[in-house]
């Protein structure tokens, strides 16, 4: 069975896109610890990261780069943390978000609620930043 | 002042080292959240990993792939989990930690305290993996 993201990939499920090419995309998770919270995925349905082949997982990680370096100004943080857990959904995925001290990055904090049009103005200050 | 990274890089403070090249350095966490966490770094003293120039990071990412592949029949864990966040040394690093649920990597929970010799056999082990 295709994964959520998958069906994110192929548009059976909508989301707040950030960033797209033929290989990768990039979106706002739905759950986000900060505002621009993004996860960055291969269209590829690979469960973990690091059965990617080297190649792949090179190019994944220059289209990250180039989110990332997109989140920064967009969400004005003062950086971009990483994170890849991956036991909730089995489709590899890179957690970026925007982070101003440690305790940011906790998973075991209370997610973010935003409204539909929150998470659209978020996604467009992130593309106008690639 | 060099970071306490630059000072492994140089050999003024001792680490236990499981790979390293002309340019990267990968060596276990003195303070582990699990058996075999892993620091990988850029010789290069950047605070943020996000200002390492897109080749370089490419490069690093590549050279993590590589230790990350040896740490998991290493460990025997389920998968390596990669986190970035940055605040506690301003030289970046990425951290590689075996995981068997979501919940090891949370960096909240206490700190592993391990023996010399029990470092030294775990990076012996990931470097046979090598």
């Amino acid at each position: 069975m295709a994964s959520i993201f998958s069906k994110i990939v192929d548009g059976t499920i909508p989301a707040y896109k950030v960033a797209e090419d033929d290989r990768f995309l990039a979106f706002l998770d739905i759950n986000p610890l900060m505002e621009g919270h993004t996860l960055v995925i291969p269209k590829q349905e690979t469960d973990y990261l690091f059965d990617l082949d080297a190649d792949l997982y090179a190019d994944l990680q220059k289209f990250a780069y180039k989110v990332a370096q997109a989140i920064k100004p967009a969400m004005n943080c003062k950086r971009v943390g990483v994170c890849v857990i991956g036991f909730e959904v089995p489709h590899a995925h890179i957690h970026l978000i925007p982070i101003n001290q440690m305790h940011d990055m906790n998973f075991s904090n209370p997610k973010l609620k935003l409204k539909p049009e929150e998470f659209e103005a978020i996604a467009e200050k992130i593309r106008k930043e690639l």
